[in-house]
């Protein structure tokens, strides 16, 4: 009996897309007020979704309390308040859009989580921009 | 020409996360507060996905009143400002967590529409801790 | 790598659910209030998924900005602040559900969005009824 | 010991913004796509909120699902799928703009609700437009 | 230069609405579901105001870092997955109303707060209802 | 017959809590994560109220399609995309507290809308972080 579980997460994080090969003229053209020098910010939703067997006995896939528990150590512990670009390892050679940001999650959560169990990831970079990874 | 029409309604119950065949103490080191004695209680928030062809001439999958009537047959008259544990047949011997509600809302559901059309269910416990049911 | 980019956009518009081949008495049967002569409205909330691969350089599925202007010519420029059955071409003789909304917006899209990237639409009607085309 | 208590509700209507007395022209100039000949529509989100004493037996300024029943008999009986110009006696000849109507739904209310107790309307007519009355 | 913070928190509980005194039949007739006897529960959503004058040199009333831990050693840590009215000392002799829970969660908060800064305590039992303490 | 009109907007910015005149090892004790060195950044959640009387003739109290392009020249424009620090004249030597912040905007809109109407701030930094100014 297969099912998905979701949680929902929040931090907030400061960026700037720049791809450090282009030109700041190329870069400003493609990326216009994401491209603004000296970062600007967002609060971060970010959506979970795990998906696997129930556990006949308990009635969890896994328990919420757990995961919440990985999505703290793994994502906000490293994400929240920081600058993107400038503190985190993950985006010193990839450019920190959100749909990047949705894959290095994901990477991120797939060491964490049993094999057995598939994830997903949506991530609202504004309340009207967002990305799921991987696609369905 | 399929289509999803999705609904949203809304319930509270009080629960309990326990397990009868076991001890006391594993049950609180399993569940935690969510095995507190006294209950605790939600504002359970439920969305019914259908899929199905659209009716060539009404441009309904299903007439989306119809579909608000039978949730509150089957689940809010069944769930509203109840005790799982204690006031339903459902979970008379199923420990009430949040993928066991989805399944069992599922089955309710199921029995009453066309067979022609397939059934997804999502439920929230909290603001953060959703359920689908089956998974995609 | 492929993911999913969304996009949200409101407008809002007025209609009426009618078919004129059918007499008023069988249309106030079938589709009650939705029926009211002097038609009602709704603020529309749309979402608008892409799917496709990752350019590998920019991090983008595609600039969500050009698909904010997409939504903006092709759907909002059309459709907001207008009576679907008297204002617009495509409601001339399609009843104006939610559904044939989705449908519509669907293939308005398509001719805009290039061939590599699928697009589903979810659109809510009131905060309560929703639909999505094409089902997954 | 004086509190207050909230209560949401949820409608949909059509109107269109129109001064009879003015030119068409005068009227599209001051009040735009808001003067869609053929109307418009929204879903109003509504807060109606009473003060005055707690009951100290109760413990209840005033029972919610009487609340409840008077804003549907008095408010979504009358405006609910309404055409606002031609369907309702109070906006025959009063522009129907967001701060008439939280009049209208007060005025309504007061005539209702006992004098002791104080009455507060918000509605909103988007989800970025909204309008109080009486002012505080 | 006086100003307002607030401050959202969020718990669940279990309650049923019963006065010792009253007979069985007459809790029934006034409460109605509210009164179901193995108790019923609900998500709330609390929001703290704080008024009072900015800190010149900070630019903060208060840091919502120290607001948040009072909330949660007060209000969450006390209520959050209890039964009202079998676990907490505060809902011992008094109905735990929504409007009463306001008043006991102002009060404790006012035991923790300066008395130069003014508070007010909104909380909503479901989506729809709400109560204020104090009235404006 | 005074009225009060709301208009909310969304912006993004990114900061960092920090006084110039203070050791950086007292600006990390205060500030926390906020005094985060390379800056992070917010989703701003702004709303604007204005109270006054309704204009008998039109209805309106002002248009809000002239209050939405008064916040775009004042507050969107200017702050959009910025770093609060760096990119502002407003903050080069002013904490960008978020009641500082709903003061700054308070004064910039203050010197463009009538001196008859009152104005009220109320910005959410995050989705639990909020500050009202002036207070009530």
């Amino acid at each position: 009996m297969r099912v998905s579980i979701i949680r929902k997460a929040h931090f907030n994080a400061c960026h700037r897309l720049h791809i450090n090969e282009w030109s700041d003229e190329k870069n400003k053209t493609v990326f216009g007020l994401c491209n603004s020098p000296n970062f600007h910010g967002h609060n971060y939703d970010l959506e979970v979704k795990l998906t696997g067997e129930i556990n006949p006995i308990t009635g969890y896939l896994m328990d919420l309390k757990d995961l919440k528990e990985i999505i703290k150590e793994e994502i906000e512990d490293r994400f929240d308040h920081k600058n993107l670009n400038l503190d985190t390892e993950e985006f010193k050679s990839l450019n920190p859009t959100t749909e990047n940001f949705a894959y290095i999650i994901y990477e991120l959560l797939r060491a964490r989580i049993d094999d057995n169990i598939d994830i997903k990831i949506r991530i609202w970079e504004t309340a009207r921009n967002g990305v799921e990874y991987p696609a369905d």
